[in-house]
């Protein structure tokens, strides 16, 4: 009997470029608003000596050929103790009719940048104005590169402005997404951003909103994927409350955290009107209507997501 | 950066040979006895067409070098349909201070009978009589093969009777353990291995009892190890009541699951008396006392024999 398939990151990372990735996670999101997602609670451990954590999450479609494990931690310590990212991960894929172990994807937590940067391509592509003018950026780190990365192909707009506290880190964002073909400006303004920009999308661990309400004109698509935890938050609640169309990866994840959680804890906002990001990519009528709307997409990511990736990637390399 | 070690099931058999298993489960009921083990909940899913269910356990003692992450499942139909094991499953290492995966054991499950058969000679060490003059086994599958097998060494004995309720397997049964050395008859009459054996182990999914009180002779000890779910029985709740010494793996979950838990349940029990493994280990006040006494281990399996057994097959591997 053949054992499970073994990749290791360079080669996901070959794998990824010829992936149609916002297909994948599309038809993930669309399986999951149909509620034919196992997504079973989070399991996890915590250490004190060093800090560290470790999450297990794992889910399937059913029915399906397959169930997806992803298993990750993070030791905060690791790049200045040991030179290694914090974050550590791999994804497992297994027979759902057998159990039988399928393939080993080593990712080091890459996939699950992926399918968070794809996630962010699909939201753009049924949420954005039609025309975008600038695209802008809050945060400079992974996925502040990765977002605008993966809007490529599905936003026709290559000038992008990227916010920062301050200049760490921005020189080397700059020169990596020039690379890729886009027009770079960085600024601490945030003002710039929200004058110029009519697709934002905010990637920072922000504890205090970055965006306030009186900035967002209309016409501005926001997607916000930096608040994954209770205390994080990007948005001025004001935001989420003015917004024409607020829509959720997750409906009862965006009740726990995310900014939709914030402007309901914030007693601003009704979050019966929220739709969930499935059913927008199923029925035309749930997205966008007209280039004045403001719409956001809040994303705190779902198991459905590695599921997708995991299995395209294992396709992409049978 | 090296990335983990992959062990895949024949080296896996090879280097259990030439490992000390006793040792390394006793340590590990020690730590576990000790409040050292963190032991999250049990993950589960399950499917139903066809009938599946997958179980991620983990844990770590701390401080230690690694946490281990077990993933295993049981499809049902798996013999029939596809003529591959009903149990798959692998067992995976991860360092402890980084979260980095450190090695990957593609066992299939046999790491699990590994550490169950060990924990049985670990029971056997402290708790038999001096003296065994015939080992008893209800239930003639792989651990009531592997517990006989995990004895030697632990117990100078090779006088073994096997009942099984037909003579399925029995055969196999005998010429298998012939081949280690034993001498073995087997039996569809239990009252025949409750008459000549004063180490009797119980290795059935049995869900009504299968050895009565009157049957139990002074001087016997029981290593009960086959109810590991709360509806399966091997015991009459007398022969508990009537035992000098009651030992649990793990007190916690002999209050939910094994032999323990149904004694209390038929209200002849009160488990206040119970003591844990790796106390009886401990504290040889704890263990048999005289050649007259009747003592009983209840196994239901605890996470810490999965680290330890993990550890030590890393160990002679690398």
């Amino acid at each position: 009997m053949a054992g499970p398939v073994i990749i290791e990151l360079p080669r996901i990372k070959e794998l990824v470029k010829g992936i149609d990735t916002v297909r994948a996670i599309e038809e993930g999101f669309v399986a999951y608003s149909q509620g034919k997602v196992i997504v079973p609670p989070v399991g996890e451990m915590h250490f004190e000596d060093p800090p560290g954590e470790v999450h297990i999450k794992y889910g399937a479609i059913v029915p399906d050929d397959y169930y997806v494990i992803k298993l990750a931690s993070g030791f905060a310590e690791n790049p200045s103790k040991h030179g290694i990212p914090r974050l550590q991960g791999m994804m497992l894929m297994f027979n759902q009719k057998t159990g039988q172990a399928v393939a080993i994807l080593l990712d080091q937590g890459y996939l699950t940048n992926v399918r968070t940067a794809a996630a962010g391509a699909v939201v753009a592509k049924y949420l954005a104005p039609k025309k975008v003018h600038r695209i802008g950026v809050l945060g400079v780190g992974m996925q502040g590169h990765m977002q605008v990365e993966f809007l490529k192909g599905v936003v026709d707009c290559n000038d992008v402005i990227a916010w920062a506290p301050s200049s760490n880190g921005t020189d080397k964002y700059r020169a990596d997404l020039e690379a890729q073909g886009f027009k770079v400006e960085t600024t601490q303004d945030v003002n710039k951003v929200a004058a110029t920009c009519n697709l934002i999308i905010t990637s920072t661990p922000s504890r205090k909103p970055l965006l306030d309400v009186d900035q967002i004109r209309p016409g501005t698509h926001i997607t916000a994927m930096g608040s994954d935890t209770p205390p994080k938050i990007e948005l001025a609640p004001g935001i989420v409350a003015k917004a024409d169309i607020v829509v959720a990866d997750s409906i009862p994840q965006s009740k726990l955290r995310g900014e939709i959680s914030q402007a309901v804890r914030a007693g601003v906002f009704n979050d019966e009107t929220v739709v969930e990001l499935g059913n927008v990519i199923m029925n035309p009528e749930l997205r966008r209507q007209s280039d004045a709307q403001i719409t956001i997409a809040d994303l705190t990511g779902v198991a459905v997501q590695d599921i997708q990736i995991s299995k395209a990637v294992y396709h992409a390399a049978t």
